[in-house]
Parts: structure tokens; C-alpha cells; sequence
């Protein structure tokens, strides 16, 4: 086990109703607060009016940035910061799902700084402030309400980067899976890969006598894989909807990755992916993550039947390791097909064209992956199974 | 599940020769200290030695108070909030194991209060703010490190009672491995089965649908069982003493709670007993708990036979589900027994001439238990399936 620090002080407010309380969470942080969004979707469904409402009866002075697009885009994030520094915002609230959370983020650290906020994602500079955000989430995917992460996309040469800092980690995020009852069902599906795929990547680690983090990541992937159906099937199951969103969280708070060391590789290179195709980024996941386990699991055929029998229930074959491990990649696969997934380029129309433009801006700040280094050529061959 | 709350920002440092980062920690809260702790072992084993060095080089005042008995006394409390109060402590840095931290705790909140502190456990006042507090942990258990509950004795009448509240949760917790290498067996696995009772006593609850906490316990708990024998036998083991570390900080840091309403009655139970005849919680707890457990069974036998199942090994016999909950009672019995805890008031030479008493002190200010109400002769037939 690694030495580690784990510092997660959001403040979670989890259960039915629980936006109602936006205002007073909010208060805390100062009178002048900036609402952020995306597209219509809060409007149509009276969260919008229900979320100003609560801010209103706290006395607090609104400011509003919708229009954020999913691969957030730094233009919208810009716009956000001279508003900020203009109206000298107290408070970002981010009301949506990760993409909005991530922008958000990116203007709240940008907001604090001289320079322009892209520096923190191309590595130029490194985030030491920010301003506070709080959040109402919309989809459980990406975990960004409890993370210190934030990944934007430069339309200028569609790069997609990712930054982090601990004041990046949103001082509060209200979690009501009534909220998401009306997600479309590809969008949840989505959703679950996401967590799932961040689930994995903290599982596919070199560091050993990992048990608690490894016997707490499969807790949560049995969690995610036994409602998603339900949830998928039945929108509006509270329960199913709940252990979903819950798990989206833990999945991505720091916890699950104490002590270890993840991998990250399948993300870098579906980041990519969806930065030149504008593909959803769970579709993105579902087709690089079963590839990327093919490509990798001779690697550590130990830790793949693990993961085979444990999350999958299959059996151990002590005969041949092999095989038992790839029975547990295969099951990874046909349970994302199972829900809808694409799980090859050329479900999601996606040509081997780019391959290796892809493959070398990705690797061009050195190789992907920390399970398995992963060099320009690995990344070709990995979108190679992925066809 | 229910609606829940979490928000757990106590910052954990974990690995070996953190201690050395506590001056660092602690100045963020002031330069006077008043550094908390229990008998000599620290001193001797040359913890407090480096504790004071680090505190020093960050020009830290040190005001000191030894003399932390296990089972925390409230007459020390009041000697430490009075020192507060004079010196005008700016922090409490707790060294030790849960008693220390306990009793650092109720300083804590007595240093901001007028009153009498046993005010807070008596429940005739509620904790409003507290001193921040530091921890050193030594002893992995209570998982007081990051809770905000703190459980006190009074000598006056040998009650001993619990209070909690979010100011009371450690700002910061050091936790080193190596520090509990020289742990006496026998605390090491009260501290073992100190940790499998919090988790127990969550994982016992009349809530439903709460497959991923329901999960998230079992993870927790296997670990804990699976490098129980190794630290104890091999106490110098860090892959061992790491995993249980960090699970007994897991096991009470409200995590695994959300969204549930646990149990707490053998707990309570525990607390008359060691309140009378001061026995080690951990040793108590081994005895009252599988009595509780074969007491209760019958009133949600299918979680008893999840628990023998997921957390045991223990295969279900559909056509005898009651056999397969009793075999999981048995099983951790039979571990706490392997691990040198007592499971029987015999064993730990406690005749049954003060049952009643117990019963009835245990019960005065209302039923204890939640999954099952326990009233005063539940608590007495629970003590003679004990006995």
C-alpha cells in the first residue's frame, strides 16, 4: 500500500427534495452567486425555477451562464471568467451533470488567476485557488461533485485536458436521485459506464496488498451493475436510481484509489476519442475499456480473474488463468452492450482514419497509463481492437 | 435508504513517519498546544519524543496532559478544559488511541462551553463548538480519528456516555502503521473486534434497499478478518497492520452508515459493562455482540443469512435459512475466540449479580437498539446468553 492523503470535505446532502436547501448551503459563501448550466433541460423540468426560488429567499444577487455543452468547451469557460472577475462572484453553483461541474470548475479557478485558464489544463500553470462552487447534480457519472478534477476541450485543435486542485473540490453538492428520473435512457447508460470505467481505473494497479480499496471497488461495481438494469428499465425506481447515484460518488471521491496507484489510460485515450468525435464520453469508455483489457491483462492475469470472479461470479479456473480472466473482460463487454453501449468504433461510426493522430497527440506529453505504459504505437493498437 | 448527510472532512495522512508532518498540521490552528495523551508508552517507545520535536520547529507553545486512563475519566476533562481555559489552547493534539482522542474531545467541547462538560453526555446540553483537535493515532479501534462521537465515564456513579457533534470531528489524523507494531496482542485485537462492532452495528438494520453500504461493510469487514491473524501473529507485518489501520478508519467514518439507521444496542450494553467493571471495550463487545446477535436473529433472518453468506463463506441452505444465519453467529464467535477475545461474562470472570443493575441503568433513559427496541429484560436475557 502507498502512502496516501485523503481530504474529501464535501458536503454531501443526499435524498428526495434535498435542492431545496441550495439556498441556505449557498448562503454561506456570499450574496453574489453565479448560475451555471446547460441547456434547457433544468427549465423544462422546474428544477431551474425551484433552485431560484431557494436562492431568492436567501437574499442572494443571481448571475446566470447557461449553454454549457457536454465536452465543455473553454470559450463558455472564458465568457464565465470575466463575469466572475466583473461582478466579483462570491459563489460558482453548478446545476447539471459533469460537463457542467468541470466548466464550472474551470471558471472558478480562472477566476483567480491573471493569466488565461488554459494554462492549467496544458500544464503552463498550476491552479492555487479558486472560488468556492456548490452543486445540484443532474446526472451521476462523472463524480465531479466530491472530485478535485476538472476536464475541458480547447475547440482550438479540440485538445481535451484534464486539471485538478483541492479547491477545485465543490464546498457542497445536493444529491436527489429524483433529479434523474428523467434522464434519457442513453444518457443514463452513459452515466454508469462513466463510473463504472473510474471504478476501474483506480482497480488495474501494479501496488499490492490492496485489499480493503480492492474489496471496496468491487462492492461498488457488483452495487452499479445489479441496479443499472432496474434504473434503465424503470426510470423512475427511486431505489435502483439511488444506488446508482450514491455509487457514482464513492466511486470517484478519492476513497476506492487510497494507497494505490490507477491507471487512467483507457480515459486519456477515450478523451481523444471524444475530443475529435464529440462522442458521449461513457460511449467513448465502453469501447476503449474492454480493448485497452485485452491489450494489457497478460500484464497481471492474477489481478484480471480477480476481478472476473468477484464482480462477474466466474468461476476460477485454476487450469487456465487465461481463461478465466478473459471470461471476465467478455462479461465487462457484453454487460455495456447489455445496456446500450456501443462497444466497437464501428458501432459508434467511427473510421480508423484518425488512429494515429489520435494515438500521438495523446501520447505527445509522454506515454498513457501507469498499469501498462502505454507508447503512440500500444495506443494504435488498442484502437485496432477497438474497430 | 433514508435521506442522509455526509460530510466527513477530517484530513487523514497515512503511511510511515507521518508524525513527522504534525507540526505542519497543527500550526494552521495557532501556536498553543495542549498536547493530549495516556500512560508511558509513548514516551518510552520514542513517539512523544518526535511529536514534540516536529510541534517545536514550527514554534509551537506546548502545554501537556498526560494521564489518559482507558475508559476515559471525566474528572481528567475537567483538569484539561480548566488548562484550556487558562492558557487560552488554541488546539488539542490527542496521541493515542480512541480513549486519548475521547477524552481530548470532551476537553474540546468543555473549553467553549460555561457549564459542566458531563452537561453534553448527560444530555442536558448539546455541543455548539469545540477546539479544533489533531490526532496522532496509535491505535487502531475506536475510529475516533474521524468521527464526531466521543464516550466518557464519570467515576461518580460509573456512568458512561456518549455525545457527538461535526465540531468534534479531528481537523487532522496521523496514521502510521509502524506506530501500532508494539501493540500488546491482546489490545491489538480488541481494537480488531472493536472495529468488526462498528461495522456490525451498522450492518444491522431494518432499512431497506441499501445494497451498496450493505457492500461496502462486507468489504470492510472481510478485510479486517483476513489480516487479523497475520498482524497478531506477525505484529511487525505493515501490509497487514496497513489494511486494518486504514479499516478501522473506514469502519466509523460515517460512510458506511448512509442512508441507514443502525443499531448501537450492543454498544450500549458494552457500556454498562465496561462502565462496572472496566474491561477492554473491544473484549466487551466480543461478548456481548454474538449473544445480542443470537437474541435478535429471528427478527430479519435473511440479512443474518446475507451476513453468513458474504461475510463467512458460509453456504445458504434454502431449505434451512435459520441454520445458515446460526452458522454466521457461530463464525464470529468462533473468530473473536481465535483472535484471544473472551465471548462468554465467564471468560472475563463477570458473574451476573449486577445484570439487573446494568439492565436497568442501560435502559433509563428509554429502550436501547434499533433494528430490534431492547427494553430492560431484553437487556437481562441478552446478559445471561451471555453469561
Amino acid at each position: 500500500m502507498q502512502d496516501f492523503v485523503f481530504h474529501n470535505s464535501t458536503k454531501l446532502l443526499f435524498g428526495k427534495d434535498k435542492e431545496q436547501l441550495v439556498g441556505q448551503e449557498s448562503v454561506v459563501y456570499g450574496k453574489k452567486l453565479l448560475l451555471h448550466y446547460g441547456g434547457g433541460s433544468i427549465k423544462s423540468s422546474g428544477l431551474y425555477d425551484r433552485v431560484v426560488q431557494s436562492l431568492l429567499e436567501e437574499g442572494i444577487e443571481l448571475f446566470e451562464l447557461g449553454g454549457v455543452k457536454p465536452n465543455p468547451r473553454v470559450s463558455l469557460v472564458r465568457e464565465g471568467i470575466e463575469l466572475c472577475k466583473d461582478k466579483n462572484i462570491d459563489l460558482i453553483l453548478a446545476v447539471g451533470g459533469g460537463s457542467v461541474i468541470d466548466s464550472a470548475k474551470a471558471i472558478a479557478a480562472g477566476a483567480k488567476y491573471d493569466g488565461d485558464v488554459w494554462d492549467f489544463y496544458d500544464g503552463n500553470a498550476e491552479v492555487m485557488d479558486s472560488l468556492p462552487i456548490g452543486v445540484v447534480l443532474t446526472i451521476p457519472a462523472a463524480g465531479s461533485e466530491s472530485s478535485e478534477g476538472s476536464v475541458i476541450t480547447n475547440e482550438d485543435g479540440w485538445f481535451k485536458r484534464a486539471t485538478g486542485h483541492t479547491s477545485l473540490r465543490p464546498r457542497f453538492a445536493i444529491l436527489n436521485p429524483v433529479l434523474t428520473y428523467t434522464l434519457p435512457t442513453y444518457q443514463t447508460a452513459c452515466g454508469i459506464t462513466d463510473m463504472i470505467a473510474h471504478i476501474l481505473e483506480r482497480y488495474f494497479t501494479n501496488e499490492k496488498n490492496v485489499e480493503l480499496t480492492d474489496r471496496l471497488c468491487e462492492a461498488a461495481l457488483k452495487t452499479i451493475i445489479n441496479n443499472a438494469h432496474t434504473a434503465l428499465e424503470n426510470p423512475t425506481n427511486y431505489d435502483a436510481r439511488a444506488e446508482i447515484m450514491w455509487s457514482g460518488t464513492i466511486a470517484h471521491n478519492d476513497l476506492l484509489g487510497t494507497g494505490r496507484i490507477g491507471d487512467w489510460g483507457s480515459h486519456d485515450i477515450e478523451h481523444e476519442l471524444s475530443g475529435i468525435y464529440d462522442i458521449a464520453h461513457g460511449a467513448g469508455l465502453a469501447i476503449v475499456f474492454p480493448a485497452w483489457m485485452r491489450y494489457v491483462y497478460k500484464h497481471d492475469v492474477n489481478r484480471f480473474v480477480q476481478f472476473a470472479n468477484r464482480v462477474w461470479d466466474v468461476e476460477i479456473d485454476l487450469n487456465n488463468l487465461e481463461k478465466t480472466a478473459l471470461a471476465g473482460i467478455k462479461k465487462t463487454e457484453q454487460f455495456f452492450n447489455s445496456i446500450g453501449m456501443p462497444v466497437t468504433l464501428k458501432e459508434a461510426n467511427i473510421g480508423q482514419e484518425h488512429f494515429e493522430q489520435m494515438a500521438k497527440k495523446g501520447t505527445e506529453r509522454g506515454p498513457l497509463g501507469n498499469f501498462v505504459k502505454l507508447y503512440k504505437d500500444d495506443v494504435v493498437q488498442i484502437l485496432n481492437l477497438a474497430k
